[in-house]
């Protein structure tokens, strides 16, 4: 009794570590680990089961055959009835710097934030995530892998009249799992006003009933996915850029104070200011039967379709997409400086950006913009992109962004190596040398990486912890 | 000869290490040393006489003895005839969120963003900074210590005319110095619209030519005067925060995901939108021949003064300025879990700030807030503050908010110490603990920490430091 009385106290050990690294280790082990529930080739047929089983068609319509939205008669915007959902506005931008600039242009107003959450879970000592078969209108193939939720406001308070979405109780409850990243990120800033989406990942809690349209698959197989062309879909691959990683500790070409420092450089540069405006008050755009469109044929179109499917939470409906105008590039120049890869980002304007200027591939354009014979002079390192030699390529496929609103948009990621001819030590101002570490520590937080750089830094990390 | 052949070709090594500690430390060592080129007695000293040199008066003038400036008819706003400088509007924020808000108000809308820079250099091996003895017509003193550049485009620019800008070149150029930090930091989002500043600290490269409005102090100096009220300007305590520290290594109560992943949780709890609109447009809001006032002389008036001063890049003008009423009070309330000092942070929605949300002090109120009755019961935490034991108070002074822009805006700014009775360890679910590590950590970055807490941290570095 006396010996129990000197020991002292225990004083409660509530602290814990700013920073474990215990997930991304545990996700890094995920990463190597290709073998899964299901092999990787058996997901592909999984993936092609579930879409004849979906029985989806997607039509295309007049607009006019819109049901429940309607065109605003003063402002000609594309609303939906509820008021919720999203809409189809007017958007002026106007850029004050070297040079002044001003644009006007349809933009989708979404100002709900999503939530796109991945399910994580252990099985014989392999965290193993929750990826749904999800049909989405404007994807070519109609299903993809999505994350195990991905859900508006608007569906999950099922403003559309459809069903509960699934395994949302994990991402809205602290009590079903354990969070493991959750953060803030932009979508694409030349399509959406101020639009940004919640990525989480979540460790569940207890036994996890699995619904025919989901599977257990590791995070090496996704890396194996992603090297195919339109499997796993935009908002998985954002959330999954978002994974803690282990970083490697290497060296930079620059220091992080003068990586951000340069960042504040260019958003000094500029004055950035973007609103949004009757849709009919945007010139040089013209509405018809079939398409909301550029005069031209430029930029990007919004039509309507009719979508009949089995396994979304309503069963058929319709809807306004905005289709873009040819396939876009989204590519990262990368060299070795002493033995660490760098990646060359740019520090680029998009008018629906939050804080206007966030970091994106090295060349991100559309095919309207690089088909164009001017485009090789215009747009830096494009000329190194389109005639990259084929060897030099490391990283290629084609994948398509968010089907919900987006009709085959797709964009061909590259990450491409190259010598200090192609893009030299002291590039242009607004472009920046970084390491994967870099964009690492930066993703962490929100309105640093845009949304086409995030589906890079997603596909070198896979690439990286893989060895490939 | 044939020796020098086998030695392999040195490597360039032209990659740094992503985070030096070498300028931490020196700011760190700095920040120990209290005796520098002049004592601090002595500053306090310089600061009167170069108030008594300067001669200058600031008188309030009638609205209409305005000079430059005038009020559009069509939207009743205050604007500079230039079209620079800063202007009046009117504002509309809504919040949506468990309980929905709108209010209308005046707003300072100011889109340019100032430089503010503190230029330092080693003297007998330490650290100094070079600070200014500046006039700002809204300062109940008139002078106070402002960073050694603090200039808006417009200054720099010379739109008003003045004289060019001391030390500007070595903000601007990258041959005169060595960037330490520079980040886009917000200014109060309850009285500007989305108003961001540069803060920068440069390390001078040869030579600096000392003008008689400006002094080297080291950085202990500058903490004591931080203890002092109405010494150091809000230009010089935001650069201040924003000064690389070590950190301590400490554990938390929560991890960095954890405090990240909570912040996601609050901004995705409310939405807020807010927008300029015409100030004629702002009910509950007059104007007579002195001042733009709200009907029952809450919150804040717009007014005009005449100033007639020597020292500044223009002898004479006149100005609106933004006269809070009364003095405002910003707290932390402080606990230590397992020996670490931890500070309760409130994220808070202020209509101006370009995320909506950043972290504040646990308590920042005006005067007409917390005088109201009912505001202990309405206010959380406030009841803490006025009614703490004095011993428990580790900070305590009044400061000045911007005095180019703010008239007579003081605020008490204090540190106090708190048990579990008084703030709980589970707080309600907008305010979270966190150690100073973690507000360092995100102060790097943009849109996280608003200017009050910030220079609550300015100070907590300075006494974690000198040990005070």
């Amino acid at each position: 009794m006396a010996e129990k009385r000197l020991r002292p106290r225990a004083i409660p050990a509530i602290l814990r570590p700013r920073n474990d690294p215990t997930d991304a280790t545990r996700l890094a082990q995920s990463t190597v680990t290709t073998s899964g529930v299901m092999s990787t080739e058996d997901v592909v047929c999984w993936l092609e089961r579930r879409r004849l089983a979906g029985k989806s068609c997607v039509l295309r319509i007049p607009l006019a055959e819109l049901v429940g939205w309607r065109f605003d008669e003063s402002t000609g915007n594309l609303e939906h009835s509820s008021g919720r959902f999203f809409s189809v506005e007017g958007y002026r931008v106007s850029v004050e710097g070297e040079v002044s600039e001003q644009w006007l242009q349809p933009i989708l107003n979404q100002p709900e934030i999503a939530v796109l959450g991945l399910l994580v879970q252990e099985f014989n000592g392999i965290l193993h995530v929750l990826m749904q078969a999800k049909m989405e209108p404007g994807n070519c193939n109609l299903i993809q892998l999505s994350p195990t939720v991905q859900a508006t406001r608007s569906n999950y308070l099922k403003v559309h009249g459809g069903a509960a979405v699934r395994y949302l109780e994990y991402f809205t409850s602290q009590d079903r799992g354990r969070v493991i990243v959750d953060i803030l990120q932009s979508e694409q800033g030349t399509w959406f006003d101020r639009k940004v989406n919640r990525n989480i990942i979540v460790e569940a809690k207890g036994d996890v009933p699995v619904h025919e349209d989901f599977c257990w698959l590791t995070f090496g197989q996704l890396g194996q996915l992603l090297q195919h062309d339109n499997i796993v879909n935009m908002d998985a691959r954002t959330v999954l850029s978002c994974m803690p990683m282990s970083e490697t500790g290497s060296a930079a070409l620059h220091s992080d104070v003068e990586l951000l420092a340069w960042f504040t450089g260019v958003r000094c540069r500029y004055a950035v200011r973007a609103e949004r405006i009757p849709l009919s008050a945007v010139p040089h755009w013209t509405r018809d039967e079939v398409a909301i469109r550029h005069i031209e044929g430029r930029h990007f179109a919004v039509v309507a379709v009719s979508v009949n499917a089995e396994s979304r939470e309503t069963a058929s409906w319709t809807q306004p997409l905005l289709e873009p105008c040819g396939e876009g590039i989204a590519c990262f120049l990368t060299r070795e400086f002493d033995g660490v890869p760098h990646y060359l980002v740019h520090a680029s304007i998009e008018g629906g950006f939050v804080n206007a200027i966030e970091l994106a591939p090295t060349v991100q354009c559309t095919s309207s913009d690089y088909k164009d014979p001017a485009a090789r002079d215009r747009i830096p390192f494009l000329d190194a992109v389109l005639s990259a030699n084929p060897k030099c390529i490391q990283y290629q496929a084609v994948q398509s962004e968010e089907g919900g609103r987006f009709l085959n948009a797709q964009t061909r990621y590259m990450v491409i190596g190259v010598t200090g001819r192609e893009a030299p030590t002291v590039p242009p101002p607004d472009y920046f040398w970084v390491t994967r570490d870099q964009l690492t520590s930066l993703v962490k937080h929100s309105s640093y990486i845009n949304i086409q750089a995030r589906t890079l830094l997603a596909c070198l990390n896979a690439m990286a912890n893989s060895g490939v």
